[in-house]
């Protein structure tokens, strides 16, 4: 019998926000595979712990977490993309070793929903493609954060029959130079609203989670608060991940 | 005490496509609301069917559905966007008729999550506007199509890095024309695909369904299927719903 491979979205932070079907997929596994992204000051992947916490609140018996501690990666590459791709690989390895390690099906816990901004689909390809690693696989969605953004803020992400654009930190200005006018932005390591005078913003932070932050209005309004409240986020909890939609005022 | 409406997304065709903190939502209520849409032919609307069916699932006492039939919208406006306003005002006077009718707690039943494409939150904000209801209120996300379909096909919806835009049908052009080369399209009444002949499509029907429906593949390659499994689910089924992702190939 092929083993089986899940990737599994488990939320971005609220451990009841998993499907029931996610649930039964947790359930079915031998063991569960996460990546460990220690932090720089050598302190527990603050994820890891979250993790943990919803794999015992909906299992009985929790089997092995194996924690894939990531490879090191490039942080200031002269080429961005291809220096993801040596990442990729590295992780692809990483992974391959511990399904050759490990027998019975595995489950990927994935932050959210593997669709955005997640390489866990992209290394599950790679290590079947290296052949030495047999399995079947599938994929169960997730709350995604900007999906949380929205729930929080109790608003539909795009104005009636408009689009929005998903896109990162890095890429915002050039999103607003292509005329978008609703943009929804992940992983920031800073925010940058200059140019965005004009624009209303619905800001969220460890959403899902005890120490969860909002802040909505008008650019010119509240973009301090907003930097204040990673700064504060930051400080009382020891990491912050935030998601926000900007929208031009019409 | 004030009465709570709870706006629930129920995902998108799957009844275990809900997650638990949705299900304690479901289970909270006194009373659900949801939207009717009958079809031409006089059929009920399917979609009540597999609301009725997510319920029965996971409620063990199911209470009363109140289907509000959808006021006749004008399907060939000249101001498409007034259009939409005034059929949302229509539709909040239908919805606050509901709630003054009856007592108690309600959920609003959303199909997906009712963060894309849905006006479920601007009739809950346009009803308390007009302040003869009263009431606490808040958003529970659900599994989009969306997600269904990046799941369904095993894929991220971007590459890594870049955006992704999400748009309309009839937007679908629009879109291209402003740059975008990574498009994820929802509501679509015809599919035309041309000028994407260098592109690659995920295409997906009726997820999370019996009748689910997948292609995808170079542009040129696989329209043909996708016009042709259209014609087929519509046939066997009596009813489509599609999504798909497009992208230049690089
Ligand atoms: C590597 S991406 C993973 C996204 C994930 N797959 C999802 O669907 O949410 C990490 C980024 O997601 C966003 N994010 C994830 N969890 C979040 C949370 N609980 N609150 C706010 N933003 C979050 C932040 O923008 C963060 O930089
Ligand atoms: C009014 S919008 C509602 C979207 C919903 N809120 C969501 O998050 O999926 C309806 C459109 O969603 C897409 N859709 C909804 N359910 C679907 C399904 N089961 N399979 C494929 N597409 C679906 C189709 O593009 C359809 O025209």
């Amino acid at each position: 019998m092929t083993r089986r491979i899940r990737v599994i979205g488990i939320g971005a932070g609220h451990p009841d926000q998993v499907t029931i079907e996610a649930v039964r997929a947790l359930r079915s596994v031998d063991f569960f595979v996460t990546a460990d992204k220690p932090r720089k000051d050598g302190a527990d992947d603050p994820l890891l712990a979250a993790r943990e916490a919803l794999l015992a609140r909906h299992l009985d018996v929790v089997p092995p977490v194996i924690a894939v501690r990531d490879p090191e990666r490039d942080r200031s590459p002269d080429d961005y993309d291809q220096a993801v791709v040596d990442w990729h690989d590295a992780r692809a390895a990483a992974y391959e070793q511990v399904l050759l390690e490990h027998e019975g099906d595995v489950g990927f816990l994935v932050w959210g929903d593997p669709a955005f901004f997640d390489s866990t689909i992209r290394i599950v390809e790679k290590v079947l493609a290296r052949r030495k690693v047999e399995a079947e696989w599938d994929v169960i969605p997730g709350i995604s954060s900007l999906q949380m953004l929205a729930a929080r803020h109790r608003i539909v992400l795009h104005d009636i029959g408009q689009p929005i654009l998903v896109t990162t930190g890095r890429r915002l200005h050039e999103a607003k130079e292509s005329g978008a006018d609703n943009i929804l932005v992940m992983l920031n390591s800073t925010i940058d609203l200059e140019g965005f005078e004009t624009w209303d913003i619905w800001w969220g932070a460890n959403l899902g989670t005890a120490d969860e932050r909002l802040v909505s209005g008008p650019v010119v309004e509240v973009a301090v608060d907003v930097l204040t409240a990673r700064i504060d986020v930051k400080t009382k909890v020891g990491w912050i991940m935030d998601v926000y939609l900007l929208r031009q005022r019409s």
